[in-house]
């Protein structure tokens, strides 16, 4: 896989996946980092031939496949908060959903196989290369593996802006959570809605009727995994 | 300007601006919502022409030039919560934070002029039309305006991951607030950071060294317009 970008090249530099080769611009390749590698310089029109894309800053790499984790492992730890996601297909959304869960230092992210996007280069880049250091799991049916979770003793948790949802900071979010996100428009399917615990909601208070799934991811990994916590834990 | 997509160009008939006039291709002219607009049916790539962009989905609209706000207004509800940009120059960035800033409850957002990122149709786009219903100012000079919201009782807390920042969800954010955000990489200006009255920093538990400035944003905007508070507020 041809990653490319400052950030994806770098991050997969440092993360388990063997990197084959860099290629990098003149003016690109003085970044220090990129010095232990190095790289072949190339033109930029080079560079975007490789790595099929403009938005590659110089740089990009020949990197081994991505390795996606087992599902039922991410979610082992016993305070353990995974992201799983039902059919977001957007790689800038997959990639920022990403980004913001190893920051948050969220054990990981779920994605079902079907109608879903991957790990490609273009996710790479959207989660400026922390797809290498997460675990991302792809599980055949997310309902189904929602069910498993549970009988793990995990809390499953739905982001989905509907009447029946309490307000997004009441629920004790301790212990073994499951935080699963739909796609924008489309939201929650009906079986992995069914799958939740609970329902859970950001309150809207303009005009506009939803946020970005990633802005919604942020603010829910960051209100698990870092805010106090309210106070019931209950459907 | 013409403002292309669809929850763009259905907000900008929603919101205050004039729509001189709305295209649509055969299937987007279905839409329920389009129907009083009358819009002109044309071929995808009238519209893409029209548009100037592939990302149009559509439909397009002769709307009438942004209007910005005062940013003094902006701040003037006793508690307003504002979010104001250090040379946020990413259009897809100012977008997304537009869109969080409305849905969360935000008062406006306050743009620096220079070396800033405006109101673009790219910016409509990232928004998904939230621009319409929010208020957005210019100022000339960032740090100049901070001094004056301070002048104007408003609390002003930098969002920086330095060491000196206290940790997000420590301060108690009653009353007039101002979130300063900056760009990504570049962070705040130093005469920006000195004019805050506090710097906060949300936690970073992976190895990747920042979040993306709009997915910061949610996270701030939310404990900030919707969490229950911390204890202290103080320097």
């Amino acid at each position: 896989m041809i990653v490319y970008g400052r950030n994806p090249v770098r991050e997969a530099i440092r993360g388990p996946r063997a990197v084959a080769r860099v290629w990098a611009t003149d003016r690109a390749a003085r970044e220090p980092w990129l010095a232990t590698t190095d790289p072949a310089i190339v033109p930029a029109g080079e560079i975007e031939r490789l790595a099929g894309s403009p938005d590659h800053q110089g740089i990009c790499a020949d990197v081994a496949e991505y390795e996606y984790a087992d599902a039922d492992w991410v979610l082992e730890g016993s305070a353990a908060v995974v992201a799983a996601l039902d059919q977001v297909q957007d790689p800038q959304n997959l990639g920022a959903i990403c980004r913001v869960a190893e920051c948050a230092g969220a054990a990981g992210v779920v994605i079902g196989e079907r109608r879903a996007a991957r790990v490609t280069p273009a996710v790479c880049r959207a989660s400026a290369g922390a797809v290498e250091h997460l675990a991302i799991a792809r599980v055949r049916n997310l309902a189904d593996w929602l069910a498993s979770a549970k009988e793990a003793d995990a809390w499953v948790y739905g982001a989905a802006p509907v009447p029946e949802a309490v307000p997004y900071d009441r629920p004790d979010y301790s212990g073994r959570v499951v935080l699963v996100l739909g796609a924008e428009g489309r939201g929650l399917g009906s079986r992995v809605a069914a799958a939740c615990d609970q329902l859970v909601a950001l309150p809207l208070r303009g005009r506009i009727e939803s946020l970005n799934v990633s802005a919604a991811a942020a603010v829910l990994l960051y209100e698990i995994l870092h805010s106090a916590g309210g106070v019931d834990k209950g459907t």
